[in-house]
């Protein structure tokens, strides 16, 4: 016993020796993330909220990050990928639906043609919605979006989805954990759009995910249990809804909101009204080149309000063109 | 530095020889259960689950295990703690409602004749919950609500409610916790009820309690956000209720479940029906002198078609009677 016990002594020395020969600081945590006034902020108030005795520290289980999905951790142009998701689904349904081939907005679809699909606005993208995500039960949706996920690929560069996320995130979520936060994502999209891939994409676990959602339905099916997913909105997840989604699923107010929308404002306003320390901040989308550039006037990930109110109460707003040294993982260094 | 290291490493050599030094097994992590059936059946479901490489093992990410509240965690005799609640407010309230002497089934509590005011059933239940519960913000209720469970006693023993809570039960979820798995609520109860104390009382965080809710609104108020609590019924997380609100909370099937009446039913239903090894426990309340005993003609907690189903199935079923050396904390041993 004795002899077994030197030997983890030992190698626990060993173990401690190269803990402490490694100088602190050496590994940047944010390697695509430029030197400026946006990292040094992030650095700063992770520092701050956890370091112990410190007047802003913040107990480990009070650390909650909270993360807006489209056009926060991947892109979401030309349009919300949950609805290229869907305009998939209904190609693929159209030989079960031949009423489909005269009706709107589903004709307009299957000819290809999103934009006048998308003219009769939110009723359109409401029934496009419902005829694609409900009606199966949550186990086959899960399967699909799977699928989906696995093989579909976005039209300007040939890429998956999950491969169109941003990098310099993807480090501040792995950032954030390390230094003892829990990460949620809280999106407008669907709640079961996202679960099936956020753990392995982002590192968040399905429990850990706010988003939309429809209702569904308990049922025994041949002594089976089942949820069956109806046509009916429960919740939206998004603008006023988010703080609303943030208490019912988490309880407690976060202390650092990510956002890059008007539709994240209330989200960030919330969070910015705690009474400790808090950390908001604005992606904002300023590179033609490698993502894209949009803000006030833009259908799709509108951000005006939100700017506004950012510059006014000295949140950080993330100038992507300069503050990304890289956006997508697959990009060459 | 080497000097530190050795001091360091000696320090580590001591926990290593304490921790080696305490035989394994020499602690009971659930001393308050007799040695039977029961206690057996959950030991052997730990170990089996646990035990790495072996056909049943589950990934501790998917060690989730779920407990009804009511009757399952606390008592729920002679009527849910929360309705006792409820009538408190009532009372506190009563000033600012003179029209209540004259309104039921205001009146009767009023009068302190709470079974005439539940005659008026559901609707009556469910005047005196919006009344009570809503129209205020979420953090006026939760300080509400912290104030009471602090103070208010149970009329049979005088105990505060949080002490009327089942000790072999506390000691399995610190069981469960230890060995891997990530233990929820999910109660018929209100979600902002249990989230003020659970966390001190069972271990369990606010985000990870499933519940029923009200609805709520986000404002701002002289600038300030608030989530104001509406009179209006968002969900209710009871029978075919509870498998929704665990995919809505949780987004994974549970692979344990606990409860004590018909309403956790479909809950056990749905954790029974995952693919991987499962663990379904029904409390049965059939000790009349430690606690009460009632079952399928009881119209708190009736058990009566979950009795039977968990016979058929072969679930477990605590007899806490016979099964439980101790039923409350405060019992002396």
């Amino acid at each position: 016993m004795r002899a077994l016990l030197q030997i983890i002594a030992s190698a626990l020395l060993v173990i401690v020796v190269i803990t402490l020969s490694t100088p602190a600081g050496a590994a940047d945590p944010l390697p695509s993330w430029n030197d400026g006034a946006a990292k040094q902020s992030i650095l700063r108030f992770v520092a701050k909220v956890t370091r112990e005795g410190s007047h802003d520290f913040v107990p480990s289980a009070e650390r909650i990050a909270v993360f807006d999905n489209d056009g926060t951790l991947w892109a979401e142009q030309p349009m919300y990928f949950q609805l290229i998701f869907a305009v998939d689904r209904v190609k693929e349904l159209a030989s079960q639906h031949p009423e489909w081939k005269t009706q709107e907005p589903f004709a307009s679809l299957l000819r290809g043609d999103v934009k006048s699909a998308l003219a009769g606005g939110e009723k359109a993208i409401a029934e496009i919605m419902m005829s694609t995500h409900a009606g199966i039960t949550t186990e086959e949706f899960e399967r699909i979006v799977k699928n989906w996920i696995a093989t579909a690929r976005h039209r300007k560069n040939g890429r998956l989805y999950t491969e169109m996320v941003y990098q310099p995130m993807i480090e501040l979520l792995a950032y954030l954990r390390a230094s003892g936060f829990k990460t949620y994502v809280v999106s407008g999209g669907g709640i079961e759009f996202m679960r099936p891939w956020s753990e392995r994409v982002y590192g968040i676990p399905p429990e850990q995910v706010v988003g939309s959602s429809i209702k569904t339905k308990f049922e025994l099916r041949d002594g089976r249990p089942v949820l069956v997913r109806l046509p009916e909105i429960n919740f939206v997840d998004d603008g006023p809804g988010k703080p609303v989604g943030i208490q019912t699923h988490i309880g407690r107010r976060p202390i650092a909101a990510f956002g890059n929308s008007d539709g994240d404002l209330q989200m960030l306003q919330w969070t910015a009204a705690g009474t400790g320390p808090h950390f908001c901040l604005y992606v904002h989308h300023t590179d033609p080149v490698r993502e894209w550039a949009y803000d006030r006037a833009s259908g799709i990930g509108r951000l005006d309000k939100g700017l506004d109110e950012a510059r006014m109460r000295g949140w950080v707003v993330v100038d992507m063109r300069t503050d990304w040294k890289r956006i997508f993982p697959f990009e060459r260094d």
